[in-house]
């Protein structure tokens, strides 16, 4: 048993929330809601599918015949990059603070084939899918300073398209989150002289408890302060700040530690593991990003079974996370489950 | 069409936070997963239901027969009163912020009967829930500073007990949310010499756009910050910080403003409307709670119709909370939506 089997909160440094950990409750009984799980028969090609090869999508567009990775804009994209006129008319109101939006979003299909998730691809073709993230974020962050690459993974997660793809959402001004880990890693370098997530990392391998994996480049860790039952964190153990200084081993090393960590996941309940992950970069318009570290957030909501999720709602909502077992316990199970797929059938 | 059609940020003074609004974007077909209605033929008294008057509950107790509200320690609760020795012996380190907690977890039953939620009870008895918040808030802010009133509504809000209930979850320390609050008020009050949501709700109310509901001493807005779909902003007119200071006119002016907004809730899509909702009151240990007035958020999750909801998800995890429809037209919508319950069947 881990010496934090108390009820107790801790704080994310990146961005300033606590979360309350009671791992006591992790034995109430769950009468709840149970989610569907992900449909496991899907067909390597679907005539219906807008994200298959050579298929038509909105718009009348059809894709290409591709073969690796495909890229195209959101037909219903949340940004544009049209400029409203509209905004420079408001008043300015510290209550009813507001501005123009512009922005680019794309989605990117990791593979041609629609029933192959993230941990069913080979390393060679996860390579392709990082090498993807790597030239659209050189593209689009010499044109916006914010670049979001993620993927919701799973219906339960929004996924509204079962075929393996992610998104790209871009525009120049710092949304929310990376405002807050902005300000963060600042402080604490002015602080102590030294790189928030290097400290980070030396920690926790030296500590060892709550690592998941590490190869010569990333490490894979349930953070100190994990919310969501499974979180990680896939952070550089290298001096790299953002996509575009990636070098061809550390892409190659990170295509690796994806499939390990997406492996795992879907082995803990036997399912395909869903999930909401994203990269968080240096915002590219800063004179010195030494402050900076390049990571990916890992958030799955499965909290007990392929069907059981944690809800994050009111106490959530008004107060601050809660969750029910400790980032020790999760990180023992990620730490355990095997290194090959379930639907491989060497468990 | 409102002056606000096209995409930009709003910013919520209480939290910091923004919030990415699309309004093009709620044309997008929606072919993701789809939620459970709640069930609408439940019986007055479930005999397996661990809330109704009589039952047996966990741990061999049984419920009194109680015929208005009813109130018991939560028998998995979150937080304890038992004071954890282990936290003391941590070092401190920025990066490994923890420290213990302790309080307590309460369930209200807001009525007897299994199958009646708060908009299908009568004015008076939902006076009974108010005075059932206030009685339970002054006992617990008289021993901790921080008190947490919420109720999650419906399956898909993480609620695992169709009967009517709420929570309170009370604690010494500060929760994230009220921290940002406390220190957003604090700093406007300071900086303006008036109380932030004073100020708000006279512009809401000269405006008028954006309210779906008023009486005598309760404002109900979309906060012009709102994230949710339907979020609403329920708020004090009066000067009034915590549920200690409501006289009885305030109090039953609350349970009118209850009716009517969970009544509207439910008939907009025509089903019982899921949500999480809570209150934020002044942190009881304060010398000066001045800059504070009471207020409750209504966090509901649909967006298109009683099975399709918003996914607050990749991006809204990663970045920052992204809108589909104007915080205007929900206001609309709410505001023409009938008093009448759609059970009632006139509508
Ligand atoms: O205590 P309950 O109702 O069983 O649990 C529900 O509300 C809690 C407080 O918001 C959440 O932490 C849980 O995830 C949710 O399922
Ligand atoms: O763009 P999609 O995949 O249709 O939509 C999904 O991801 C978006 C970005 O996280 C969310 O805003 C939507 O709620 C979700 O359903």
């Amino acid at each position: 048993m881990s010496q934090f089997e108390f009820t107790h909160r801790r704080k994310n440094p990146l961005t300033g929330n606590w979360v309350l950990v009671s791992p006591h409750r992790n034995n109430r009984p769950w009468l709840g809601a149970t989610e569907k799980s992900a449909p496991s028969n899907l067909p390597e090609h679907d005539e219906t599918c807008p994200l298959c090869p050579g298929n038509q999508r909105a718009n009348d567009t059809h894709n290409p015949d591709y073969d690796k990775t495909f890229v195209f804009t959101n037909d219903f994209g949340a940004l544009t990059p049209h400029v409203a006129e509209q905004a420079a008319q408001f008043e300015t109101n510290p209550l009813f603070e507001i501005e123009a939006a512009t922005g680019e979003c794309r989605v990117i299909c990791f593979s041609p084939k629609h029933n192959k998730t993230l941990p069913e691809l080979p390393v060679n073709e996860i390579k392709d899918v990082v090498d993807t993230w790597k030239q659209h974020y050189v593209e689009l962050s010499a044109q916006y300073a914010c670049v979001h690459i993620f993927e919701n993974k799973g219906a339960v997660m929004g996924c509204s398209q079962p075929h393996p793809h992610g998104q790209v959402w871009a525009h120049n001004h710092l949304s929310t989150e990376i405002q807050l880990e902005q300000a963060s890693q600042y402080q604490y370098q002015q602080t102590h002289g030294s790189n928030l997530l290097a400290d980070y990392v030396k920690r926790e391998i030296a500590d060892g408890e709550r690592v998941v994996y590490q190869n010569d480049h990333w490490l894979v860790v349930v953070p100190f302060w994990a919310a969501w039952p499974f979180e990680t964190l896939l952070v550089s153990k290298d001096d790299v700040r953002h996509f575009g200084q990636l070098t061809e081993a550390q892409s190659t090393a990170l295509a690796d530690a994806i499939k390990v960590l997406t492996t795992r996941y879907d082995n803990v309940f036997n399912c395909s593991f869903p999930y909401s992950m994203g990269w968080h970069c240096a915002p590219s318009d800063l004179d010195d990003d030494s402050h900076w570290r390049m990571h990916a957030h890992f958030y799955p909501p499965l909290l007990r079974s392929a069907t059981v999720k944690k809800h994050m709602v009111g106490y959530e909502m008004l107060a601050e996370s809660q969750r029910d077992l400790s980032p020790e316990t999760a990180a023992k199970i990620l730490k355990n489950a095997s290194d090959v797929h379930y639907t491989e059938g060497n468990q």
